[in-house]
Order: structure tokens, then sequence, then C-alpha cells
């Protein structure tokens, strides 16, 4: 008994972002699997596929705004349940990696949840991950399989190529908001031919104890200031970032992120005078109430679903970005 | 360079249910290991020893009321962090095992929790688990290392054999709220000495569908009623047996279960005429607005303090249940 | 290079039951490949496949009748043999699971064995499971991967609509041998519209200890009882509810069961004058010498069939049960 | 809490071979630990330990002579049994290796049976493996962990030292049965200072096919000639070997080796007029029955007990021989 | 979406052997696949397939002459590099396995090497393995997964099929070199219709210690001795058993071997006028400067690309070598 | 049989910095376990523990100066060896941690080798890590167990604090050497009360393409520069760093690394007459050959002692830095 061997793609998401999933599986031509969702009033969470993935290449959505911890649990349990249904191979696709800032041992005794999440992703039965802008590049190394990077700066240089001003641009300077993240700018610099700048918040030597002076090294006066970071959390670092520049001299600051987390206060504080304009993607779902003027929400689904395409179709993910990974 | 080996004992816990935590630790003459718990405005969870746990026998207890999957997380998180932080073994105290109704596939494609659970709980760092009457035993069998399998059922027992009278004891029918459950109201009749009665809900064949009949097997007329379960969620099935005991001539109707799931609207149905006395124990807990007039809540901190010193010491846990487990 | 891929089902078997094995591949229009079994004076046993697995989907039937052990061994090394061979795909038809009541501790210092068992397999090569009636359905969650669990109800059932007279039908009771099974019971008596009886055994408060009691609860007098479980082993549950059935005036006593062990002396007790019928499957072989008047052995091939059937083509083996797993 | 650490031997055994279990206890003076085991009438197997094995070293002692296969399995329950029942480690003590003669394969699409057995103990719960003269010592390298490798050399040495003239010292050869067993006569011809012959079977090119001839490669006219090898199963070479021996001169055949498999017919041929002297050790036990005049058993539970001191107290096994292993 | 499964070979090479490698890709009619290899200065080794290899089945090749430990790393670099390019499945092609004389204990606390090669190929992504004449058969035990083990004694035998003279072959003996590499010779033995001899050394008893005399089992006076083994490292062994052959009346001495490691002084030792002739495999590369007149290397490429395509085309490689594997 | 647990630290090495396992063995107040280490001529490895390490605490040190590959090699050999021995419990002290820069995928098809070498370690027995200064801190997640990440900064502020006069280090500027680098000079300025600078490669717009410019991001006119990296490779970055601050007027360029590398031909950039001093510290063996006038390397192994120290006593690593990890 001799059969050609065929192989499906299934789309399936978690209740995380349904728009997202959405617009994925609409990009793909095709509809997101039909899954039956419980959360028992005793907290507990319970999903069922209704239909048949039995040797089914599965890409499984779903995105970490809060509550992050129900999503993970509830992606957890649908990779339990898809593999238990004989599911060929099951991708995560995580457009942001949750807890991907615990990636290292700040203090001893600290857990490493990074590590951890892509160990019970492969537990609870993901054969591959896909995911965008990961905190860290090295987050890549904890799962121990194969991970589809994806960069949102095509995404984003696209709208800033569209929306910037000539003038803008002969003045833009790209701006680090932390030391820690210096290198992203660097990208971001020699994407634009821009020059860099860099926020170094340190304590004040000549002042009382844990007074932090937000030092701006490199020149920003008159300059049109790109704030570039992989993420937006309570978005305290930016608008002092952003108060900074202003304070030295800067002419306009706009902000762009891939990951909106946007936890309170963000709102609030990314509408402080200091900043112009605040660019990002919609990775995480941003509730309506969270909008503001002068937010721009680019599509990730486009780039998401491109990739998807490749990995189901054994093309190459690498060569949508002239070879990074 | 040669030393004698110490073994060091250390009770933490995550904060789920600090009350018990706090007796446990009492009743075996220490105190709760120092923990830093942060929730970030992200919901990201980060836990850390405040000192060290090197080579230490952690006992890390986890209660599984809601937001049950909050504390799961919490749980893995703080695995990880003893894990790495060179803990010499780590015993999860989980009182009542969360998902445990989840523990086989009720129709295709359905996940079985409650393995994924004994599988995340050994990828993060789990060697052993401990916990107090798991809804089916067969769940031993998912945790790939030891599990001390404590009962509650001396504590239970030990509180009617003070608080029934005589005449109680002596009209006393033990009823199983479903056929599920039958074993466990069967092993209360054995040592109760007193006959058993099944709840036998089925659908009315002489009426339209969906009609469901709670069909009583077993004499219960006169009787006193004790429904047991090891567990109760909403309350809708004990409210329902009761009722049917009563309307079948019941003369009093009391509840025994060890966790107090408790889940909306459980306290308003508990209160149910029917239901004349309702005994649980602390696995969970239950917050002052939940409780009620006619509910006892026994404390489980001892059986459990009594079962980490055996563990500890090399005893025997199963000892302590006259050889079951 | 490159090529189409294919995909060739293998069936294959062990030596425990050939008749079932040559039934399921005629069912699928195949045959068995051949293989070479010898097993060496010193007691060890030796397997070879004769014609090339390569790449092949293969589906290893074994019963596991007496001797359980050789056959379990020999078993897992047609898996090593398999495995070794470059089998891309191998699933374990074990209709009856071997050591399937030894799936939790019921005392101390007990195996679990199910669970071993289910490490066995997937050491020496299975992926996947595939049985019939497993006596927990926890035990799918003893396998790490996917397990699919047929059901002999539509079996069972099909014969009996065919030989129960109407007369019979309208008298029916569907009675648990024990209140361990009533779960099962239950779902007879649910698609038969019958109601539900319970064989209760207890010690005798009034009597010396260890006399058992065979109290039946619910309603049997005058009624053609259906004694419904998994599976017959010696016999000894069976003809003493059977025996407490008549003695309580049932007027038929009819045995129904998945699987029939059939251990010493099942065949003498089977044959007591309180059994009128009995029916099982043969997912266990029953040698000649086991069989007598009033035995009914139904086929369990075409059901097998079907399900290598749906798994080889990515079908669904749940829709078979109208959605239960 | 702190408590120092203590170390508890505890020595178990399977049913294979009592005389040997208890020779090892009584040499280490200590007692096996009570168990229970039962053999249902299904066939499936049940054992327990009857007392607390909670943090111990245990050595889990079975041998392997027919039933081999029940051998097996029972030692795997009992090691899941003891892992689950919390020791802080299991040594297995299999003086005789079961199917160490599946070392390798020999034709395609065979299993590599001895590689197979190492993974199940590992899966069921072994740390450690004890064995004595494996078949071939790459054996070692299929468990994946420490195997503490005994050699029966000194104990079949010691024997020869007392038993052997000095005229047949002076007359010894030692002859290996076969061509792929020439090693270990290599070592013995090294310990004894004797010459070395071999038997040499081969299709004979000047007959019709499938005659086989037993050349004999070396000197043996007039010689004492001592076949050795590490197991006798079924006794045909050696037969055939000291029929050749004797055939070219050899004026005494005395055979040594170390484990006695003794299937049938080993002891009819054991006693062919062409052997002398069989000496053998009791890693596999040998009943009254197949034991003949001619024949020494050596017990080899010293050498057994020796080494599990060595284990238990951190001592050095490698040390029993000379640096060998 | 539904697409038809395809499956691409691609065959990848290490640095160690491009000829070898280019042989392979030649004689499957592909080209191997463009990959870049660096070494820094540092000595670490950075690998990258230029192209994309998702989804195919790849083949990669590496052989171990010297430096021995590089190639190993780097193939473990390529290995991981694969497994997260998302390879379908990744066979290793070791034609000769490296550390394998490292294949058991020779004294107490020594390593397995070979055993760890296979773990480590294993961990850093290896699928299946490929080799040519493993030193000892076991280690194909060691692999966790399908091994192919081939056989360059057909490519050996064809050439002395034409090489040798009618007369040479009617005075042919095939010589062991030692006591351990019987076996191999005694096929050879078979194979050829020819007797059997054996070197063996031994301490002289009657000298004083460590001189060693190198004792001919068997005849060869005026024989045309074909010396065989499986590999030639410094070839210290080879030259004294050809100068005891000599020295015993051989009138010529031919060596055959499959590896070709020859270490330092191999070539001086092997151009020993004690030796006739000298034929090899290039499963290892032989540097010019390593050649000698007498010196025979055989291509070992059509072997290995014939087995390729049988593991590609899911054929089978048993059928390759009459069934032996 | 009930004895005390005795623990035994044992100290191993490697061959790759024999001074510095001796100092860290003299620190301890032991001696380095007695290893046999053997490199044949085919360039396989050998080594052997000489005396029992059975039950004991290893550490096993192994620094990752060149030739890497080997030392890698020698290291899993010595685990695998140590493993077998039943060593209680293997601790790895890699000073530098290889492949460390390897720690993510700069393109598509790479290896993440950092990963990998976490992995392999593990395979081969080790238990838990230990390593100063990691390339990247999330190098700690990629091992699945835990890691003591120890700091040099302590060793190499002590010398400045000593070796700095007041006047320079009032004129201190703390100095990364690229964008990537900037945490950890960070840091440094934090420590030091230091400014902070950057040099910030980037291609000059103006220009043909490949043109780079070391541009300085801070202010390093008549400052005393502290270029601080965790290791110098090839020396090339640190050397154009330094010439491009001088040549922006810095007065004073000291250098600080962990890890001397020091690659062809870092000696002699290093040299270059804008770079005044060197400092670096002895976890890579710098022969002297390499050494120059200006270099000042300091000593790791008290460091290295105090944490082994900590670790066999279950002490605290975190300790030894104020809570960093």
């Amino acid at each position: 008994m001799v059969t050609k061997t065929k192989k499906r793609l299934v789309v399936a998401a978690g209740r995380s972002h349904p728009e997202l999933a959405a617009a994925v599986a609409e990009a793909l031509g095709t509809q997101l699997v039909p899954t039956e969702y419980r959360t028992f009033a005793s907290g507990e969470i319970l999903t069922r596929f209704e239909v048949s993935i039995r040797g089914c290449d599965v890409f499984l959505i779903q995105s970490f705004g809060p509550p992050v911890n129900e999503w993970m649990m509830e992606l957890l349990i649908m990779l339990d349940a898809a593999k238990r249904a004989s599911a060929k191979r099951i991708t995560v696709v995580a457009p942001y990696y949750p807890y991907s800032r615990q990636d290292k041992k700040g203090r001893g005794r600290e857990p490493i949840s990074a590590r951890l999440i892509a160990d019970l992703l492969r537990t609870a039965g993901a054969d591959r991950v896909m995911s965008v802008d990961l905190h860290a590049a090295q987050i890549q190394g904890f799962f121990d399989g194969p991970v589809d990077h994806l960069f949102a700066k095509p995404v984003l240089l696209g709208h800033f190529q569209q929306s910037l001003t000539d003038e803008d641009r002969a003045r833009l300077t790209v701006v680090s908001p932390d030391t820690g993240r210096v290198r992203v700018a660097d990208q971001w610099s020699d994407s634009l031919g821009a020059p860099l700048a860099i926020i170094h918040k340190r304590r004040d030597p000549n002042l009382a104890n844990q007074v932090t002076v937000h030092e701006i090294v490199g020149h920003v006066d008159g300059r049109v200031c790109l704030l570039v970071d992989d993420m937006i959390d309570t978005g305290g670092t930016i608008m002092m970032a952003a108060q900074a520049l202003k304070a030295n001299g800067a002419e306009k600051v706009i902000v762009a992120a891939t990951h909106a987390v946007f936890s309170d206060p963000a709102t609030e504080r990314l509408q402080d005078p200091a900043i112009d304009e605040v660019v990002v993607t919609d990775t995480i779902p941003v509730p309506e109430r969270e909008r503001f003027p002068g937010l721009t929400i680019l599509p990730i689904a486009p780039l998401l679903a491109r990739a998807i395409r490749e990995v189901f179709e054994d093309g190459s993910v690498t060569s949508m970005f002239d070879g990074a990974a």
C-alpha cells in the first residue's frame, strides 16, 4: 500500500490576538482551524481542535500581551493537544517572545525565564519557533531546534521612508535609549546613514546617591532624533530619553519600536510633549483605550504570513532579510 | 579535601497561599526562605531567593486556587531559579494538583493537561512531587519520578469521629455524587462501616431529550447522608445530589471534600437548604467572602509537614497511611 | 536531486496472535511483512524483517495473552529492529494494553507498570500507540506521544442489537460488577436507555472479618442483566456478580467484555449456571480448549484495520467514535 | 533544619537466583530487603518492597537463566518500584548480562538487543550496572552511565592453581573454541604462561557445501588442553572443539567458562567422553538435574559482594583486578 | 493549503577530504552544497551553508585523518548549523569512524570515546550515521538511531581477483596480525577459500620480561600471505607480523586494510622489505608525501554514493552486501 | 549497613594550562588528581585518572587558548572518563568559555556554537559549569543546569586602584571599543565614577564603500582612557580604538580585558604606540614569546579557588560579587 505524501498547512491560534491571527490566515489565503476554547470557573483552560489536524504542518500563533501567563498556559495546552492529535510538525509563532528580558541572571538565584519558556514550549510539543525581533539574539540559542528569527526593521523603515521629509532625513540622528541597546541603534544608523547618539544613565557622583543623570553621548542639538528600541513597556526609559534629548536641543523626537507592550502608564508617558511621534507594530494587541494621537501601528501579519509560507514550502526565511538571522 | 555531608531543609513558597505555607513551616519548626516576588506591569513574574539554597533539600509549596495559571507560571519560574541556584533536590508540594480533571481525553484532539503539568514541572526542575488526594490516582504515573501521594481522609474522618452523634453514625449512608467517583465513596463506606448509595444521572428516556434524572441507586430514606468527593468546584453536582437525596427522604446531608476549589457560584449553591453541613480542608485558600455558616475548614498543614519531615529524613510516607499510596 | 515523497504502509506482527494479525492485514488489502522469529534454547528471542522497511510507516501488532512477558520482550526487540532498519514511523498496535491494571500505586513501594510499559515502548522506538478499551483512560497520558484509543463498544453493541429479543431489551438492566467500573456501565446504560445497577462488595460488619457481602445497589429482580466490564481475567468477580444477581431475582445474566484475558480458572467459572451468555472480542487469542458453549467471540480486526487506514492516510480516528477519545 | 547525611545499603533481588542473592547478602553481613512477588494468573508480575527504601543505595540482583524474558520484565518492574519508592541510587547487578550475544547486527534489519537492554534498564530507573565477563567489552559502552565490569578469571584461575598437577601445568595449552573468542584465550595464555591454539571452523573447499572442518591452528598433540570461553550455552561448539582436540592427539580436555547458560542439550553434550572436566561459576543457577560428574561450580557471590562494598563505600572496583576494566 | 511533498538530496562536506566528497557528489550526479568555512586566528571554526537547505535530506561527509579533533569539532558545528537551518534529516557520513579503537575500557577510569562520539553526533543533530568497516561492529549499537554499516571487502576483493595470479591464489593463506582481529581474517579466509594463520604475540616465559615473541599459529611456509586488518595506523603490528611471516618461510606478504590512518612512521615501516604490497582504500586521505611504490589506493566513493542513493530513495543498503550489516 | 556520607573534593585538569590548574589546586590546599594523558600518532586523545575518583566532587579545569578544538575534545573525553568512573558530581571549570562569540546567528544557516558547546559538555557528563566573564551573560542560559558565573572585574579593579595615580583617576574616561560592548564599559564607568565614551565604527557615507570611520561618541580629549572589553583576540579592534582615541586627543590609553586570547598578530598590535598599557588575567595562558613590556597579567586562580570552595562547601558564589550573577 503506497501513497504520495501530501502536506497540509494548518494555521491555529490562541485567544490572545484574534485580529493578528485572522490577518495572517487571510494573507495566506486560508482560515484559522476551528478551535474550541474554554476557561472554566476555576480558571483552568481547555482547548480542542474541532477538525482533524492529523499529519498537518501546524503553525500556532499566540501573542503575549497581558495576561501573559494565561496566554502561555493556553499555548502550552494547545501544543499538547496538537501533539496528541498527531500533528506532523508544530511551529509556535510568538511575534513577541514572552519573558525575553529575563534572558540572563541579573543577580544570583534568579531564574532565566526566557530559557525556561523555550524548554516549556519544547516539552509541550513545539518543534520550531518563529518570533520577531528577539530582545537578545541569543534567545535563538535557548530553543533546542530551529528558530525563525524575523525582523520588523524593513516594516518600520518602509514607514519612515514614506513619512519623513527630506529635510528631516538630512538632520536625522539615531539614538539608543540606554547603553544596553546600542547595537540595535547602530544597525539603524547604518541603514539610514545617520549618526548615532546614546543616552547614558549614571549616578551623579557629585550628588547624593540614587540620583541618575541622563547624559547624552554624541550630538543631538538641532537634530531629528529617532529613538529606537525593540520594545516599549512602561515607557519610562523612552520618556526620560526624549526629555533629555529635547533638553539638549533636539528638534524632534520620533520613537520607533517593534513591540508595544504598553504596560501602565505607557500610554500617558508616550504622550509627553517631548515625544513627537511613536511608531510600533501590532505584534502585541494595543487596545483602543491605549491608543493616542501620534501613535502609528504598522501591521506585522504580512511579514509573518510570508515567513510561514517559506517555512511550509521549504523556501528560505533568511532570504527575506538579505541573509541576516 | 574531605568533609562530612550535611543536608539542609529549605521550605519555600509561591504567593498563592501564604497562610498554608507559613503553617507548614511553623509545624516543621523552621521559617520560609526569604524570597523576592515581582509581577511587572507587563504581567511577567520574577522571583528570587534572597539567601543561598546551594546544596539544600528544597520543598516548594504552591496552592492552585485562582488565578491558577499565574500560580503555575510562578511555580515554574521558581523551579528554574532553584535549579540554577544549585538546590540539591527540589520537591514540589502542590496540595491540590492543578488541571487534575483533564487527566484523559474526553474527546478527540483534547489535551491531557494533567500529564502536561507533570512534564512542565519536570522540565523546570522538579525532582519530586507531593500532593493530596489526586483526582485520579493514575496522575502519579504522569510524573517521571517519585510522587508522595497523601490522603486527607484521616483528617476528615477525625473530624467526623468528633462531630457526629452516635445516633447519626448509626443512620449513616455514604453517597457518591456520581458514577465516576464511586470508588472514593466505597473506601469511606468501608472505613465507616456504612452502606453505600450512588447518584446516577441519566437522560430520562420518557421525556424530551437533555432532561436529566438524578436517580438514586441504593437506600437513603431516613438516613444521614455523607456526600463525599475529592473536590468541590462550582458546587452544581453536589447541590443537585443533595436535593435528590432530600427529595428521596434523606434526613440530613453532610458534604465532605478535600479540595475547596469553590468557583463561582459554589458559595451560593453550598448554602442550599438541602445541604446541612460542608467540611473541607485548606489545600486551596478560601477567602473570607466565600465562607458561610455551616462550612468547616480543616487545616492540612500538619499532614504536609509530617510528610515533608519523612521525606527529608528518609523515613516512610507510606507508613502514615497504613501502606496505601 | 529531487524526488516526490511516497509513503508505504507496512503491517508487521509478533507471534502472539497470528490470526488477528493476518485478519488485519487482509482487511487492509495487504500482507504481513515477512519476518524471521527465533527463540533460542536459552530463551532469548531474535527477530528480523526479511525485506527492507526503510522509510516505511510501520504498524507493529502484538497481542498480550500469556506469556505476556515473552510477547512484551519480543515487541521491544522488534521495535529496536524496526528503528535501526530506518522505519520512518512506528505505531505499536496493542489491542489489549498489557499491565493496564497496574495503572497506579495501590500501596506504597509498588510500581506503576502501565507507565513503565509506555516508557519501554518509547525507548525501544515506538512513535505512537494504538489500543482498544484501555483499563483506565488515563493510560493515554502515560505515553509521551499520540495514542489512538479505540472502543469496542460499537462492535459489542452491534452484536446485541441483533441477538437480543425485544422482550429482553425492554427488561434490560446494565450492571457494573464492582464500584470501580461504574463509569463504563453508565455509558452502556446511556447507549441502551436502560437502568443501572451496581454490585457493591463490602465486609459484613455483623460477621467475623474478611467475609464479603455482594450487595446490589439498584433493582435487578425480574430483569435481564447485562454485566459489562472491560476485561475478564480469572472470572471471579464476574461469577460472583452473576450469582448475586440471580440470587436477587435476575432472570438472565449476560456478560459483555472487550478483553478475554481468561486466566485459569476463567473457563470453568464462566460456565457457572448463573451466567447465561458471554460475549467478548478477540483482542486476546482464546485457544480452542478455553472456549465453551455460550461464548461468542467477535472479531476486532475490522476496527483495527479501519483505524490503521485512517492513521496511514492522515484521516480521523476520532470520527470513528463520534468524537470520543 | 540541618542533619548529617547517612547512606544505607539495601540489597534486593528478583526471583531468578535466590541462592546467589542470599549468598551475596550474607557475604555483606546484611539481609535481602523483604519483597513481595506475585505472578498473576494472567502472567503479569507485581513486586513490592515491604519496607521503606527511601534514600537508600539499592543493589538489585537478577540472574538471567531461563525464563530470561520473565526475569527481565521482573527486573524492570522492580526498578520502577524502587525509583518511585525514592531510592537514592539503584545499581542493577546482573552477573550474566542478558542478550549479550546480540551485541551487533549480524544481518540487516536485526535488532541490537544488548543495547536495547541497556536502554530499558536506564529507562526503568537503573543508575548503574554491575556485571561479570561481558560477552563483548563494548557492552559497557551501551549503558549511558557507570558500569562495573567484574572478571571471573581470578576465581577460575584460583581453582586451577589448586586442582592442576605440576605435570599437567607443564603440558598446558590454552585453546579458543572459535576465532571470535581468541582474545579471551590469549589473556589466559598470558596468565598461565601456556601456548595458544585455536579451533578454526570453515567450509571444506574440497567437499560438497555446508561441510564444516574443525581445523586446529596451533599444536595440541600430547597436550592438556584448557578450552576457555565466556559462556557455555547448548555446548555444541565446546563438544565439537573437544572432539577435534582429542582427534588431534590432545591428552586431556578441560573446559572453563564463566556463565553456565546450559540450554538443552548442554548437559548431555558436556558429558561427551572427549571432555574430561568442566568448570563454571554460578552467575546463572544450574538446577540439580543439569549437574553431572566432572562439573565444578565455583561461587561468584564473594566477588559480587566485594564489588558492591567497594561501590557503596566509594572504594575502587578497578583495584580488584589490577587496573583492568 | 495542500502541497505534494518533495524530497531534496543535499550532499555537504567538511574540509577533511575534499577529493572524496567531490567524488561522492559526482557519482551521485550532484554537487556539494556551497559552504563557507572559516578558522579564526583563535582556532575557533565557523561554517555556514550558503544556500537554503530547509526541508532537505542532508548527507554530511567528514573523513577523520589528522587533525582528527579539528575535523570532529567542525563536523559538530556543521551539524548544529544544519539542524538550525531546518534540514529535514541529517546523515553523518564518516567513512572512518573516529576514536573507534577506544570502544571499551581497557583499564579502569578510561573513557569509552567511541560511544562519546556517537552521543556528541546525536546531540549536535545527527539523525543517522553511515560508516565503513567499523573497528568493532558493536559501535553500531553506540548510536541511538539507524547506522548504515558498509563493507569495503567487496572493493578490496575485487582488486585481488584481478591482481593475483592463479599460482598465488593457490598458495594463499589469510593471516590475522593479532589475536583480536581473527574474525575479520576468518571472513576473508571464507571468501577466498584459503587457510588461516594467526600471529600470536606473547611474552617469552624463558627470557627476561617485556620480550615479546611473535608466534605463528598455523602454517605459512612457502605461502602467499594476505595480512588483513581494518586499519593501518603506525604500521608497527603489520611490519612485525610481515617480518615474522617471512622469517617463518612465507614467500610473499600482501597487506590489505580499509583505513589508511598512516600515522608516523607508517610510510617508512610499510616499505619494509618483508612487505611486498599494500592495498588500502581512500576512506582517509593519504597525502602525496606518504605514498610509496607498492601502495595501491582504491576509491571508496562509488560505495558511499550507492549507499547514499539507497538511503535517499528508501531502498536497501543491506542488499548491497548480501544481507550482512 | 549504614554509613555517614563523606564528600571528597577532586581537582582535575586537562593539558591546556597546567600553571593555572596547579595554582588553583595549591590555593585549595590540595593537589591535582594524577592523570595520564596520551595523544596518539593518529591525533586521537586518551586520558585516564590514575586513582579512584568514585563518589567524588570533581572540578575539571580546562582553559581554551589554542588549539581550542584539541582542548575541547580532551575535555569531553575526560568528562566521559569521569562519568564512567562514578564521579558523584562533575563541574567543568572553563575560565574562558570557548566559542562564546558564536552565541547567536549573525546570518542564516550559521551555527550557535556556544549553545552547542553547552550541550556537548552536558552530554559528555558535566553537571555544572563555572566560567569567568562570559562574552554574553545569556550563555548561562545555554547550559541546562547551574552555571557559576564569576567576574574578573574585582581583580582588575584591584590592580588599577593600586597602579593609577590620583591625577590619572581624576581624568579617567571609560571607553567601549564598539557599540556591542557598551554595557560592560557602563559597569566600569559606574564602579569608577568616570564618564563613558564609545567608539562607533560606521561606513563613511561620503566616501566609497567599505571605508570605516571610527567615530568617537563622547569626550576623550585630554583624558586618560580606559578601554575595557571582555577579551582581546587579534587586537585589531583595540588597536584601532586606541589610535582613534589618541587622534582625538586622549592623553593615555590603558587597555583592560579579562581574556587574553591573543591570536596572531595581537602581540604586535598591542605594542602600538597608541597603547600605553595592557592589563589582562591568565584565564588563557600567554606564552613567553607573546608577552611584551607594558603587559600585566593578573592571576585568576585565587578567584577560581574561592568559588570552587564555595561550591564544594555549599556556600554562596553570589556573595563573592555582591549579589551579581
